[in-house]
């Protein structure tokens, strides 16, 4: 079965712990879970990663590439706005990657609003909560199919 | 049958005869109908309205409040990185809207980076084509059904 | 009887529906026949225009100038922190132009601090909610009656 | 007799000697009787104070607060533009303040656009010369009566 | 007979009433019978429009292209400096489109030196007056023509 | 016969071998021939300098003024962005300057947007490639004859 | 007995008065108290003042040296951010100067993150309060007894 | 006994072998005895932890959460500045946290001045060298027992 | 005898006291007897007055306007380089101002290079110590006696 | 055999997979075993790391130190632009760095024209790809040699 | 005789021909021969020099290094404000050099507020016209002669 | 024999001479002797000029390419980072550039850090002292032979 990454960055391992008004109630775990069976439906195994490490982030990027995934869905959290480490790295990949952030990152601090890694990504979504996951993992079918929407 | 705005800004009426290589071969007719069927399938009727006019936009995003849409598919185009105003009419409804883009405009010139409008928005999606509008519309739907996704 | 314009901005045409904790309660239509009635007592017909269309708000200003108005209380809402059109259109009319404010615009988001417009009109008057229009049409008579205020 | 105090900063003791082209030819005491005179027909004792120390004016605050001033009037001058001090005076009392300048500050030097005051002020008023502090007055005293103007 | 636009942006309808030291004492019927004369002797029939409203522009733009007009002299006035929808209009035909102000806006205030629209243009023209347009318009004409100016 | 001075700065010795598809492949020398002759027409004599030398630059537009040319055609290339000398140069005669490019520099990289020269100048022409020195010559003839285009 | 000095700036004779959620509810004199208590059981003379005037404050640094206070726990409060007098008054003595904020000023307006004493500071102490305040003493006396903390 | 970790960043581990005109000759060893032997009179156990990995420091702020620690005394070193995952972090934990800084930030290069940590922080102490350490553990632990120098 | 004023700023009361590599080994006292008595032998009486106090320095220019001075030379110190206060004042009083400065300001922290002073003052001498004085009185009284150096 | 430290940083275990136009075909390993080569012809022994780690970097950086080498060639990566922790570790070490670019960071994107780094290096090189770190390799052989470079 | 350099840079020879109202009637010669009768009279030697390339006023200065001048009155005029190559040509002799300017460069456009020279010369006059060169002859005269002004 | 021109900018003539703390103490013509020498033993005449004039720098450049050079060392000095003209000279030759500096320019002012001729040469050298124009010969020749390292 084509595999998918769901990739996640720093401190959402805390999901569901912290500042349910920003970020929801629920956990990692069961976020990583939902998008699994989701993906399972669709014929494509979500493996899912989370780390707090940018060295470890850019290495699940290379092994994307490496172990032929379809695509990664990515949430690459604070680092989104100051690593170009990982902007380089999604750029030495040919695994298409969509950009995803729980919270509408356009309408929080100004330090929140640029990415670093949106140049280099298909989209990215911001503000949908959980379901911005499920919107990500659906454009990235769609888009792993050739369809039409680029 | 409850009703959703599907409201589009500068130029877009050009869409299909314009720079194919960063917005598509659709033309807004073909992108509108398609989204009237896949709303009406989920119980729902997609009105289409398209503007050149910032003032036209404004009093279209009044005209869903007065009566009664459920929500509003928004691509301010050009206006998303300048119109104060745009931004305040969607701060003067209690219609919730979300903002789309056929490009990822994060990856282009710096002054499209910016959305004065994200901050009022429920959230932002850039780069997935005219499958960004079905992704808006579900989004809409999903969130309209006071599902869990904030 | 001597006529002055009172010309209103984008979204005003909400007021009293929207953001009452900012805006107050009252509607544009009430505000207006209060400035009516009290030009009228000094001798003044106030006539009440609204916009949100920011052509419609130049040509309003030249027609000021052409039928021989004696001046303009202007509320340019948005447009004042982003339109030259309106700054140029202010000089390039002789009817004396005060521009007001309902909320304190120095003491929200950073974007609201600057006029384009001021330069060009007589003063400001910013944070006194409806009462504003009272003290601009006041200012704008005593301008027009030749006082020393200046 | 409830008290209003009217706090002029800076040079404003120059007033009539000064640049009359900016600032007319009236004197900081013929201003400050007419003030008075306007006060009183509404019941209220006005007391005029000016200093060149943004120490005094930041103390006449403090003054104004525990002497039960039912409003300041005050027209910062050049302090408006660098004092965080005198912006804190401000927010340290329950007093109402509203800030008043002379010239159009908006219209003159960049560095003069902007007011470290008004963000906690209720409101600002600016170019209509004596006659602002007139405005300033009648504002502060429809507020104290508890208006609807806000 | 082969069609050139003429379009004229906001206010420039005043022309000849406005700021005669800036913008001379020419009417915009005037300069609009000027160079349709003298298009005329050069073969070609020039359409010329004026509007106040950023929409009308573009739309002007837009129809310029579908009804295959040869190319287009345009002062974007104001428009200028803040329109990224004029620019993408621009972007969006394939016309040849020529920038021109009738004064030297780089000699004038700092927020008049940057043009949104240039980028998209052939050329631009700064400062000459009425002669700028007849300059555009000849300049249009050899580029239509296929000289080697470029 | 009254004189016209052609100059222009840096690197413009090199035209017609660098970068054709920025500059064209017209050589310096084919240019001045062309404006010469197309001077003579119209009863001038064109005199054409070229200079790599920031200080010959400034001599030369010194010499315009000791010899009583009647007009400068001045494309200062790379010295246009960044230097104060030649504007005062400019500023410093009283012989008429008009600024040309040949490529449109306002399309090109930010650090060419910006004209130190233009304030002095009578207007600005850029992106007509060899043809904008013709509108350049034609624009200084009519304005030496007296003509009303400014 | 060793002295020490105690140095409050703009505003905070109101402690206790003003904006307790931000200040708390000590008034200045109690913790001037609390600190002079302090400092005897460590054997120093701890002496407070506090001024609202800059000019004051550079004064009380000056009297510090000439009468041979062993240092100084300095609040500037609205004037850290902006008084290069009190810069320099600080730099002018030898006597050694801590800098204390109640508030976490890193956590508040950005113009409140800025300091212009801290350069000719030993260090900074903010967020904590009254408690910072002792704090303060006690690395000065430390420093004093010339201990290796630095 | 109720722990606190005693965190500390970057480069912290070469203390005393590194720049001792900044620093001091005190190795983290020594420095971490002492806080222990400090934190134990006063009956706490004091855990000490030093990470040159972004990815570590941010775990070790969720495992005090998670272990129940009563406060992290926390040094980010170069971390302070730039990390918005380290600021994220702090903010998902309800564990309190003190920033401390040996050196005085505020007094060295423009890109230290900045704390991306500090808006998180109960508060910020710079400049006092190791001392800088027992400071920040007496506030925290003052803080536990609930006093009131907030 | 015609007066001059010499006027100095803050912190100006310890030279000779502080940073002699800056500001040399003169105490200000004689300074100003050197300066008295060199104004003596051209005729004139140099009072010489100094504040900290930001407040006395603008009254001391008022009172120079008012009693008649010849002109002023001011060393406005840590003032000039944030008083708009100052700056007003100068522009208040027809009494011509010269502007001094013991240290070469153009070479020391970025912050000092910019004057608010500078643009309403004859002109500015900076860097030549306590010689500088002499230069500005000379300067002063070459410009009273309607001299041609301007 | 005194030893070199070779040292990699972020995505360049990914160099000859990645965008073969900007950083060639070789692979890490083959540039190593070249750089191991050329180093012993020279007596040295060069020991290869790399990293996506910026932790990791930090502490190769202090084992070199700590092991005694002799010297580091260093490829920040996407670090250089941002790293101050990278930064302070070089400068936290005796031993000499020198860095080194593949390619030309200064024609790239401006957020690639600062390095964090070059402060605390002997020297930067970039644009040379491979053949760069020969440079850097023998410049700093040569450095060790006490050679008169500096 | 000791010898010292008048040197004055771009648009200088120009003076008396050139806006009067700022650079006064005199030509260069006149000023240039003034000074050497002053210089005369004080045992000086004074050698004039202008040029309008920065290049020669770069080597002016390198010879009078090499031939033993005393000292520089320098008026860099419009490459003071952009000239990095002549701050290092100052900064690359041991003859002291002293910055003057005819006009008060403070007072006028914001790109001639900073000197890229005055931080390697001795100090600056600026805003005395003519007088100002003698003001700054004086001073290094004076400076020469070892007296005790810095 | 193929011929490099080694080219060097304004000051460097003084090589030897100045600063040797950060310079050295080598002359340029010892430079260019061990230079030709280098070039000679690889079988390249090297011709070194050195110019403190923008003009025949550039002269310099376009030389090179009309006489065939094989490649050029330049060190443009200060003009590096304000030069656009001597940027546009690299651009209109084909010949390869290395851009060479002494000193690390990075670790020196904010002003050095930017090059402005760097995004048109093959890659920048900086902080090596003369040996870095042994690097960047050796890496032209390298260029040359069409070896492998870009």
């Amino acid at each position: 079965m084509e595999r998918i990454l769901m990739l996640n960055g720093p401190n959402l391992n805390r999901l569901g712990k912290r500042e349910p008004e920003i970020y929801g109630t629920d956990t990692l775990e069961s976020i990583e879970n939902k998008l699994i069976s989701i993906a399972e439906k669709q014929g494509f195994a979500l493996i899912a990663r989370q780390s707090n490490h940018e060295g470890e982030l850019i290495e699940a990027l290379h092994d994307a590439e490496d172990q032929h995934f379809k695509g990664v869905v990515f949430n690459p959290a604070a680092y989104t706005h100051t690593s170009i480490a990982l902007r380089d790295a999604v750029a030495s990949i040919s695994v298409p990657v969509v950009e995803v952030h729980l919270s509408n990152i356009h309408a929080r601090e100004p330090f929140r609003h640029q990415s670093m890694i949106a140049a280099e990504a298909i989209g990215q979504i911001a503000g949908f909560g959980v379901y911005g996951y499920e919107m990500a993992l659906n454009a990235l079918i769609k888009h792993t199919k050739g369809n039409d929407h680029e």
